[in-house]
């Protein structure tokens, strides 16, 4: 591996996450990986480019410490500027490739597993990421009509639901990030103002940061439905003004080295109902008490059934899952897609797992986004983010 | 179709849109079209939500004026407050079908299109789209395999290529926010000043826009490598700061009703060196013969020659495409995947038409980014945006 200044790691957490890797590969039977999902590619290489809308891939054999990365020539610079790979296992197909009717850049990988041997072993795809298009796997079935394919969704993500130290300190300056994306939203509430001109102050703060590091582009934009759009989720800002008596849920997310930190709060003009104040206690005590009582050793449903416990005893029953696993991020997701916090999720959580609690519950009268992105850590779980667990009301 | 003021278009627009569809579905022999690509989600039916990370589809029968909208349970509303479909005909899947193990999404796909029947006929899925996963077209083989699949990639993309005068109207507006927001970037790389703070401005101004209307997130972030990283496309910024005799290269893209307007402009921190003055004149020259001498009927690959011809007197030659049409985004790029300014592509420029010239050339000892968005127009073509096409350069 060759050192450079500009990966985010030491050299010797990338070989630690590589043994990991490749113990992953021996549990599922895989000999070579070929990983598509950028988080994957950052994870394993440190490659970060916005690249992803085209082909590219890490391909990961057994037990060899030399990653491949595969993606168009014109990103061979930016995979050595942001890497540890060497020259040459760095290689690009051409531009020709890109976008074509009559040549696919999968012809390219194919050639290389023949040409490495590669396709006569069991090599893993991730079959669930957004950046392996459908046709992408119909050409490479094609063109290696010999070799065994294994579905390895998800293989990497696993190993890294375990964080290390160094990971959980980039969410830590992450959440400093949202603390101040999150007050500045709660600040530009007001009524008169723009919806797009909160979004813009938001989008500021989260990517110009502290004084001493800043944010980078993250992987949701911020989502912050208000008045007639605060029953639904995944909606954005519009150019209306806030008007009195209304509510807007902010779901709010700031990266930093890709390591994403979301965080939930609503914010009232004008004194909210009943139904919306007996709905923030739910939410609060809920997630009061999950932090006060989770353990490590308990298991994913459990932890939901804690919430919805607690939850439950006003009323409130949410029907999605009411959590997930949170770190590395590209777009369109800052999930993880490992843990979720729902029933029949019997994963058992230990130290350094990192999730987001996030029981948004969005239903006529009464929507309501409050949620804690929490470390499991020896004794319990903390709280990455300080900022009061509330609905904010505006006057 | 059901009348819905938080439409952006007539629904005279989106009849004549799903006219257009339906004559390409008959072209390319597709009985029941399944859109999943977010950007065709939005061109059929106005669905616009952060909401494309869970598998999404708006079906279309031929001749059927009632699109069929499935997604996640929790958008179903979203789909109602962003469309003009019925209540009838949108439906969900529940949530123990997102990122489960043991369940897919596709199930229910399947199930939808064996209760219509549509089992036993010609299916067109978009095989190439980011949003149509590779174990997803698995799963929808295994469960319907009497069906005749079709690949319909690209089928919407290129009802999409000649625009409507309003969306015209949208992406002019967007080129508006697309100069400020270029203006900011020019003003604000001064000596001294972080990287981050620079890119945090730039959000500001996409998203807060002008007086009258906002911006919305974009496909893909400001690029902005600078000094060791400007040879190299695709990188974003870091938390340094700007240093004296140094090159970056701003490539920014606004939205506006999900019309992205891109440009690209390199700043210079002191006065460049001859090497990267020759590189200005080839890009300037090659972009004024281009819209000098652009008409309609000419093919795309001629607009290619066009701009080489005039480069190449310059000594510079770009290997990668110069360019791409460009419309309605969603991440990750603004590309539409239909027209290329490259060699063997054949189609014919026609008004209305809206391309992305972008002759960005990366190189050792000399990068440089200076693009323009471009309208077909009866009688040649104008830039969208009106900034002096040069190098800037700051004291």
């Amino acid at each position: 591996m060759r050192s450079n200044p500009a990966l985010h790691f030491t050299i010797e957490e990338y070989r630690e996450r590589l043994r990991r890797i490749w113990s992953a590969m021996r549990e599922r039977g895989v000999d070579v990986l070929v990983l598509s999902d950028p988080c994957n590619l950052y994870y394993a290489t440190g490659y970060d480019a916005w690249s992803f809308y085209v082909p590219q891939f890490v391909l990961i054999e057994q037990g060899n410490d030399r990653p491949l990365w595969i993606g168009r020539e014109m990103d061979e610079r930016g995979a050595l500027l942001t890497t540890f790979l060497e020259e040459s296992d760095v290689t690009g197909y051409g531009d020709a490739f890109v976008q074509s009717a009559d040549r696919h850049p999968m012809s390219r990988v194919a050639e290389v597993l023949r040409a490495r041997g590669w396709n006569r072993v069991r090599v893993g795809l991730e079959m669930s990421s957004y950046y392996l298009g459908a046709r992408s796997v119909d050409v490479l079935r094609a063109e290696l009509p010999e070799t065994t394919w294994v579905d390895a969704s998800l293989l990497v993500n696993w190993v890294r639901v375990v964080k290390s130290d160094a990971e959980i300190r980039y969410l830590r300056q992450a959440a400093r990030i949202t603390e101040e994306a999150m007050r500045t939203a709660v600040d530009g509430t007001r009524i008169g103002a723009r919806q797009c001109d909160v979004a813009a102050d938001i989008y500021r703060a989260l990517i110009s940061g502290t004084a001493e590091y800043g944010g980078q582009y993250a992987s949701s934009p911020p989502l912050m439905p208000s008045h007639e759009r605060v029953n639904t989720p995944h909606l954005t800002w519009t150019d209306e003004r806030y008007l009195p008596n209304t509510i807007t849920n902010f779901e709010l997310v700031s990266s930093r080295h890709r390591y994403h930190m979301p965080l939930g709060r609503s914010v009232s003009l004008g004194e909210p109902s009943k139904q919306v104040r007996a709905l923030e206690r739910a939410l609060v005590e809920g997630i009061d008490d999950v932090i006060a009582r989770l353990r490590p050793g308990m298991r994913a449903s459990e932890v939901e059934a804690l919430w919805q416990s607690a939850a439950s005893r006003h009323g409130v029953r949410k029907r999605a899952r009411c959590g997930y696993s949170i770190g590395i991020a590209y777009p369109p997701t800052f999930g993880e897609q490992t843990i979720s916090l729902r029933p029949g999720d019997e994963t058992t959580l230990v130290p350094n797992m990192t999730l987001h609690l996030m029981p948004g519950v969005w239903q006529e009268g009464a929507s309501l986004v409050i949620t804690e992105p929490l470390l499991i850590t020896a004794t319990g779980c903390e709280a990455f983010c300080e900022l009061p667990r509330q609905l904010f009301v505006n006057g």
